[in-house]
């Protein structure tokens, strides 16, 4: 791990800075590791990352290079610069208290991403109402086009996969290291990231 | 039309509280239109529906009788007790200005459902940052499950058809006759609902 490359230890999150031109590169150093990214405008964060918005533009649900994620307010607030996997979810929000309660009855209770994301982005106004649908990175949500049926499967990254994305202006950033057994086939493990 | 039914005009939309058990029909009177609905808690504005939750929970992205559309706070705020069409869109925003130009830069701009729902919530609280994904009652947005790929045709819905939700809270709700040409075969035509 380079010096500039930080760890978010599993089923945890941080938040933090990404200015207009920089990059960032989340990395799954195990594999079959899902990070839920959430971006707001550092200028006002009641402009928000919206999946509504970037699949109607794309029109895809499979998002990967050339592509714009954009915010609520119809602007481009990241770019997909590079994509070793090709498999991200932006359909779901991320795992919760009560989606463990309703998916995982009988596993001890935890926050889940949406916990987490509450807790790093506190410091910068954003509150549990403003986290919307997230940019989850490397989860594997196939959906049915007969039947619209969707299924959480485990990702299709192996170690040292990774998304790049380019920012188009300065945003914050929530990311985790996700904490839901299916997304990740069962097994707890850390995000990388690097900002460069 | 009955005593009891309202007429949202053309390219136009309303807002209106939804008590608790209470009952709204939206009715296609003429067969291929679209429908936005938003809802919030009445009690606190910042529950606000959620596509991402309702989609975890439901399994699917074709959401029909029986399905919950739940709240940002993972509670169930509406209940969709019948349905003439089971087929309807949880995956894109409202259609605005900005979604105008991008799809339809040949034609007269218009603010859409977006700014439509926006002018129908003001006086209930609700500013244009917190609108999100609308549950699109009618809309057709097949997913290709192969390939990722979405398309926006006319709706399956005929003359008369209905989908009809029970309310499990308090809400204040945003529904529109929706202004974009490709959500409802190029035609503008206003939509009805019922609340019993």
């Amino acid at each position: 791990m380079s010096v500039a490359t930080q760890e978010i230890a599993p089923r945890s999150g941080a938040a933090f800075r990404l200015d207009a031109g920089q990059t960032l590169t989340v990395i799954d150093p195990e594999g079959r590791q899902v990070a839920d990214l959430l971006a707001y405008s550092a200028a006002d964060i009641r402009e928000v990352i919206s999946s509504g918005r970037t699949l109607d533009y794309a029109e895809t649900i499979r998002l990967t290079t050339g592509h714009l994620l954009y915010s609520n307010r119809s602007r481009p607030m990241l770019e997909i610069v590079a994509d070793d996997v090709g498999c991200h979810d932006f359909l779901l929000t991320p795992c919760s208290y009560d989606t463990f309660h309703h998916f995982y009855p009988e596993l001890p209770p935890h926050r889940g991403c949406f916990g987490n994301l509450a807790a790093a982005l506190a410091p910068f106004g954003v509150t549990e109402d403003m986290i919307p649908v997230a940019f989850n990175c490397f989860m594997n949500v196939p959906v049915d086009g007969a039947t619209g049926r969707l299924e959480v499967l485990p990702p299709t990254s192996t170690a040292g996969d990774a998304i790049v994305l380019r920012a188009r202006m300065d945003l914050v950033i929530g990311l985790t290291a996700c904490s839901a057994p299916a997304s990740n086939g069962g097994s707890f493990k850390p995000i990388h990231y690097r900002i460069e």
